[in-house]
């Protein structure tokens, strides 16, 4: 194990453990504050992960809502971004081990940031993964705009008629504000991107069920909201299944199970799984070591300073974070991670650890778009939707989205999108347009290793 | 096998074998005739293969210049286009096979344009593909954005000097337009781009090497330009090898072989290909069956009115001709497929097939970017270079980009990139920010399968 990048510094020394928003908001909350911060990221991009089913269905390019977290750090010269895997935590010797391609580097640090965010839970059922992708990263979004499109394109090759419904039915799984969008938004794709552009298929036919498994959509945004959106998405054309329960999926379809304890298979080639997170296994570590207890979905029950028990230099917060009435969307992690570096940099300055104010949540609201020109919002008490809704969302995302030509680059991508019909990143891979299933890919590449090896 | 799509009609069948300039050429100028288009290409897009380096560098997004093929088509009624690798033509019963999926589909014609293109060539050296990807697919472009902006990651983490120098190391092989424009933008992206991004390693040291095995760089433009460009080349810090062919090709790096005779290994990470080209193996199928010959590089010898021996109805259009004079360019295939389409057009409107006026190419000129604000274009016997070229550069790209949204989003990425020097598509996945080379990739998932087999 080694250390590169580490000039000797007497600094105080911040190690902040991923780039969503928690961790790149700390790290640019100690700017000005004399300590070295290394952010140690998974990916080398920070994910403005509400705009990742816009990336899924061709509306904007990966680049508009995944800027290099190096380039936004850029000028502040006392932050290194370093790409790695976080593997383990060592809360007795302060320091955090993490693996690129083979190699483990081990960096310590004097305060530590835990925002390494959620995945996609299947909740036990992970073999559900290959054939219903989450929509968590880049990688996911650019896998399942390869299955949509990739289905239409092999439907207007079959000739078989069952086939070719299973091929034009898209099921997303979970209502939650991810799932209300996909399923919006293939909805649209299916009826205004695509319409007229095959001849053996109308594309207009494919039918997209919504299946959610509490009794409305958006349940943290209360019954009229759930219900306006569902209203919305039924008038698009998509299937809203409530108190309906996935007991299983497999390559050709899946098997829901409703409330009086019937069940049902539907038979679709394309599943979105967007049904619920599991925070990051850093956790456990956490976890194993402090004592810590975890919630359900994994993650830190952290103490009213968002640190752990025994650690008060040890902050997590994001996804990762469990602190009642905090929702895991993008204004927890921010407020979380401003809060974290306020207290690192208070504390330099010398304030007493003893009289932290306990993190307080603001909530800002939040939102959903349904199609376009339709969204639902809840601001305190006020729940509003439809167009004004709409705008509200259209002005806050382009407002948080990094970078000013990002900006101008989207605002471009949904004036086509919205006014001309028309979306300009439908691109796929050649990879992806020829993708059998990843076993499917496993089978065939183990039998080609198998062949190389008995030749060699 | 079946043929699907295929509603029985009276009416001339025209088969197109590829999405590129020739074939989506050769299916718009029918637009008004009275036959049945299909087209059948192994990509879903329209690739405008001339900004495909800006893909891999970083400037634009895949949507901005792989639009999906059908949505160009959509209102051309008479068209239909189809996802599949064309695996075999039979000239006799005048059918294409094609396969998507595991299905394979026989879709007779009546008349037949191949126009499937050409691929990167390792001269039989295929084992060098692995570790120097080339340059002719939207997968190529994705894998070398990866494979850049990955090399500059590990190097920041690398604490072994000859380790870095290597990561450091960029090797372009080929100086043709394609390998220029490499070259010059890899040495952009590490100047300006990155310039500041990193704290352990300092990206302006990269070292970019282009090795050409020809006397000067792009051979085709003459001496004066492929001065122009390689002065233009060094003077941003690019090594230039002329006279210097590579014999070998490993993960660490590549042997070059100079005139007279020495060698020298040169160690690099990160290596590209783009120094030859060999046609679609259609041509050899075509071959075998009409006999036509074929060149070193794997082109169709067609016949004057680019139809093959014994086969009038059959033609080979774009980078699958071997025609003289005419280049592997755009140009040669827009023309050639517009040519062929005008034929089918004149012959069913009852022209005498034996007075077939031969195929004659217009040379437009041709040109290659240098860096931001430098070109070099030779149009006819005028040759000139710098500012002025780059400028008839930019213009002639810019009407050339299928679709107006298109062009505003790319000339807005352009601004961005030339005058505020960043870049707005400098993201990769998690797959590739970890990409280990895809033979460890195939080992470990090979072992992992003969786990699964031994478990279950």
């Amino acid at each position: 194990m080694s250390h590169p990048g580490a000039t000797p510094s007497d600094r105080h020394k911040v190690v902040i453990i991923g780039s969503g928003f928690g961790g790149l908001t700390a790290a640019k909350k100690l700017k000005r504050a004399d300590v070295d911060v290394k952010l140690i990221a998974k990916t080398t991009h920070h994910l403005f992960q509400p705009l990742l089913y816009q990336v899924a269905t061709g509306i904007i390019s990966e680049g508009e809502i995944a800027p290099p977290t190096r380039l936004i750090l850029r000028k502040q010269r006392n932050a290194q971004v370093l790409l790695g895997e976080v593997t383990h935590i060592d809360l007795e010797h302060q320091t955090v081990d993490s693996v690129l391609l083979g190699h483990t580097y081990r960096t310590p640090y004097d305060s530590l940031i835990v925002a390494a965010g959620a995945g996609q839970s299947y909740f036990g059922n992970d073999h559900f993964a290959e054939w219903a992708p989450g929509m968590k990263t880049i990688d996911d979004a650019l896998e399942l705009r390869g299955r949509i499109l990739g289905a239409f394109e092999q439907a207007e090759r079959s000739s078989d008629p069952v086939r070719r419904s299973k091929l034009l039915t898209f099921v997303v799984v979970g209502g939650g504000p991810t799932g209300v969008e996909m399923a919006g938004q293939i909805a649209e794709l299916a009826d205004d991107t695509l319409r007229g552009a095959f001849r053996h298929i109308d594309p207009t036919e494919a039918h997209v069920i919504l299946v959610e498994g509490a009794g409305q959509l958006l349940p943290p945004m209360g019954p009229k909201l759930g219900k306006k959106a569902q209203n919305r998405l039924e008038k698009m054309g998509v299937e809203v299944q409530l108190n309906a329960m996935v007991t299983d999926v497999d390559r050709n379809g899946l098997v829901v199970k409703y409330q009086d304890g019937s069940t049902k298979r539907i038979e679709a080639a394309c599943k979105v799984w967007s049904a619920g997170v599991s925070a990051s296994p850093l956790g456990r570590d956490l976890a194993k070591q402090s004592g810590v207890e975890l919630d359900r979905a994994g993650r830190v029950k952290v103490l009213p300073d968002l640190s752990i028990p025994g650690h008060p230099n040890v902050f997590v917060v994001g996804d990762m974070m469990a602190v009642d009435g905090v929702p895991g969307q993008a204004q927890g992690a921010i407020q979380g991670g401003k809060y974290a570096a306020n207290i690192i940099k208070a504390e330099l300055g010398g304030a007493d650890p003893a009289t932290r104010e306990p993190f307080s949540y603001f909530d800002k609201g939040s939102m959903a778009t349904v199609s376009k020109h339709s969204a639902v919002a809840k601001i305190g008490k006020l729940e509003f939707g439809g167009y004004i809704a709409w705008l509200a969302w259209l002005f806050l995302h382009l407002i948080y989205l990094v970078g000013f030509k990002t900006k101008i680059a989207t605002l471009l991508s949904w004036a086509t999108t919205f006014l001309a019909r028309q979306r300009g990143q439908l691109t796929i891979t050649e990879q992806q347009a020829f993708a059998r299933t990843r076993l499917e890919q496993l089978e065939e590449i183990a039998a080609a290793v198998e062949g190389e090896k008995a030749a060699s």
